[in-house]
């Protein structure tokens, strides 16, 4: 290892380090939320049969597969700051922009060593060269779950994804600000799951006649645009955009518009089944429902609504105007929003896929995955002021040592007792009792222990009273 | 966001990936024992009182502070992709390679917010662009923790860490090949944490009459470099590095040698207190034992050992080769090694320091850290057959889907139940038993429910017998 002097070794030159936009990072009592959230989240994923994996932070450039799309931008490349000839003979290497990516690669890497079907959730941090402005992470945490099996996968998993994520959501621990009660999530936001199929949509396109890849692709875009911008300037461009690449003279575009428009009016209002959406469709006489694309999509969305009937009413609804940006999303589609802010987007969001590694192996992986965008959601939270921020550790006692060293062994047994019985033990330093029980107190620890007499007192109530290491409980 | 096209867009064009070198990715089964791993350490060290932290992945290069020392090739810069002319107005970033460079800034930056002393933990992974070769990582876990208090830091702490870092690495979740049991770590390896104070050193030198920094710091690299390379060699090149640079003509560098010599041999027996290596050393009519900084030392190790006296005999042993090859170190030192591979290196180390972050803020910080090489040591056991590595998956019980459907709610009921009671379940897929089995097999899940006559199956014994859902414990 080589001889590095540290960031102790300078003292005359002081660096003043400013935050890193884009990077956040939190105080001990935020950090402890944070955990807490996380270990919720794992412990969700795992209750459903999900097994952990967690991939490295880089990938070969040539498995992110950069096209000079859009999202290349985003893409951080890796390097040695002092580079010799050698660097050049390997791979470069990007840090991942998402867990899509390090999983398809991972399930083709290690596709003899799977059990399938393979259910997995990953919970890492993302990274994304995004320019820098308020609220936009370069850093984030993402948690995705992902079930893939060769050749093709039952729908029952479709209505799965949901059924987690309304577990994980509602009860992430959280704090309201007004009764200064700390409540699970779904007790302070109004939280949907919006499901749709894709398969609706492409049919209902088909049946006016499109077959162009192109202005199905327009189409698509422009309907997931629909909760984030108002509608008119849309459809507007929609309709220019399908005038200039229209090749089939039959096609009115102005007609094909007007079409879509009766879609997106229909699509607007929620349903709690397909039913009611295939009712709303056929009541419109222009719409030709007996597609059988659009069929499909229809009964998949049944057999996904069906298998949530559990649910609190208004926890899942069909909405089909969700579609989702990416382009390999083949049939259910997922968005997650706070009813009450439509416009701040989707937190957790995702779909079913025909084909997970196509780019990476000769197998056909389908599946179907969903992500929640943790960070984003958890600071959003955290600036308005409902996490259940205390503590500023774990600690849930702190032992005042004795004035006579005589009792020091048995502070020591206090200690060694309670720690044993999973109990979060610290000896207070120093000498001064006031500064110890000030230490407690802007630690926020909940309790303080007097070895002499074995008394305990609760620094929440003030009370004291006395107690046995071996029977008491926080 | 950015619409990117994803691994699955691009049937025709396979590229199959290789693993990269240096960055290693576990199949689930390992990732299972990993988690438990890092789980066991977190707790430890809450157990302890000490709060976690997280640092982003990257920190401005001039914080890192690259000196155009060795450490320098090891550091990986970040850039986007597709630069612009505002990616050269942000500070440059660089991709963390230890724990210590983000700790310093974080406790600079966040001072006024921090309440001391401050105790932390940290397990994240860190990156270091070594050249590739076998069992050298790129990406890898770190443990750290650290006390830090303005102005100054109680002998005590000192005494914790080797006590804390007993206690995780003692009872690590192993394996044992030949009797097949899973053990805790020290039923499988001798650990030793071995530990020393550097004043005794510098104390030792001072008495020879070197005041040259230059000369002390040969001097303490040779000794740090002891128990990894023969001593004969290593001998030469001190001396012949002394010579070169003692400017002082009343210094022999020969008999300067020799006493090296005399200390190195005591040094390496192992002691239990201090007071048994301050007899060796008087022993030694050379020695003068009353230089002051001497003193010092061999009252912190005894203060040290003092403190430790409740763990086992031979956990904790005075180390007098020990120096730790890092400047910062001024006080107690550590190491932790298997007794029966010496050769092998520090798994665990750190020590006593001055200032953390003297660089970034005109505050003195003294403190006492140590580290675990997680990954290292990790993946030594597992290439060892020596993880407790069984289960593929977290489910505890596949629920095989009754034939009747008249009997769905009951089997929605018994999995609601069981998850709620904090048990792992999975439904079954597919239709055939036969399959249905074996996959339970091939996923180590160890029990299979049959929701029909409430019959469940334990997997590893093979024997069925009837349970309800709400009193069945696993």
């Amino acid at each position: 290892m080589a001889v590095y002097k540290g960031p102790m070794s300078d003292k005359k030159k002081i660096y003043k380090p400013s935050p890193v936009s884009g990077f956040p990072e939190w105080l001990p009592e935020v950090r402890i939320v944070e955990q807490q959230w996380l270990d919720h989240i794992r412990k969700v994923f795992e209750s459903y049969g999900f097994c952990s994996i967690e991939t490295p932070a880089v990938e070969e450039l040539n498995v992110i597969g950069a096209k000079g799309e859009d999202v290349d931008k985003e893409i951080y490349v890796i390097e040695r700051l002092h580079k010799d000839e050698n660097d050049t003979k390997e791979a470069r290497l990007a840090l991942h922009f998402d867990q899509t990516v390090p999983f398809a690669r991972y399930a083709a890497q290690h596709f003899n060593d799977l059990v399938f079907p393979f259910k997995r959730y990953q919970m890492q941090k993302v990274w994304r060269g995004e320019r820098p402005q308020a609220g936009r992470m370069r850093e984030f945490y993402q948690c995705d779950i992902d079930v893939i099996n060769p050749d093709n996968l039952p729908i029952a998993f479709d209505a799965e994804m949901p059924a987690i994520i309304w577990e994980v959501l509602s009860s992430l621990p959280c704090y309201n600000p007004e009764t200064k009660k700390n409540v699970p999530l779904k007790e302070l936001e109004n939280i949907q799951i919006r499901v749709s199929n894709r398969k609706i949509l492409t049919g209902y396109i088909e049946t006016l006649g499109i077959q162009s890849e192109e202005m199905k692709a327009i189409i698509f875009r422009t309907i997931d645009k629909l909760t984030k911008e108002h509608l008119s300037p849309l459809i507007v461009g929609m309709h220019e955009a399908l005038k200039e690449c229209n090749e089939d003279p039959s096609i009115d575009t102005e007609q094909l518009t007007d079409s879509i428009m009766e879609f997106i009016k229909i699509a607007k209002n929620k349903f709690t089944n397909a039913d009611e959406f295939e009712d709303a469709l056929k009541f419109n006489s222009e719409i030709n429902t007996s597609n059988e694309t659009l069929q499909k999509g229809i009964e998949e969305l049944s057999a996904v609504l069906d298998n949530l009937s559990h649910l609190p009413e208004g926890a899942v609804v069909a909405d089909l105007s969700i579609v989702r940006g990416l382009d390999y999303y083949t049939g259910t589609v997922y968005e997650t929003v706070f009813t009450e802010d439509p416009t701040y987007g989707s937190i957790c969001s995702g779909g079913r896929y025909d084909d997970l590694a196509g780019s990476y192996i000769n197998k056909h992986l389908p599946g179907v995955g969903i992500s929640i965008g943790f960070s984003r959601l958890f600071d959003r939270l955290r600036t308005q002021g409902k996490l259940p921020v205390s503590r500023k550790c774990p600690t849930d006692v702190l032992i005042i040592p004795p004035r006579d060293e005589a009792d020091l062994p048995k502070m020591k047994d206090i200690e060694t007792t309670l720690r044993g019985r999973g109990i979060n033990v610290e000896i207070a330093h120093g000498k001064k009792m006031n500064k110890q029980m000030a230490y407690a107190e802007k630690k926020g620890i909940p309790y303080v222990w007097f070895p002499e007499d074995d008394q305990v007192k609760d620094m929440r109530t003030g009370e004291q009273s006395p107690a046995d290491p071996h029977s008491w409980n926080k």
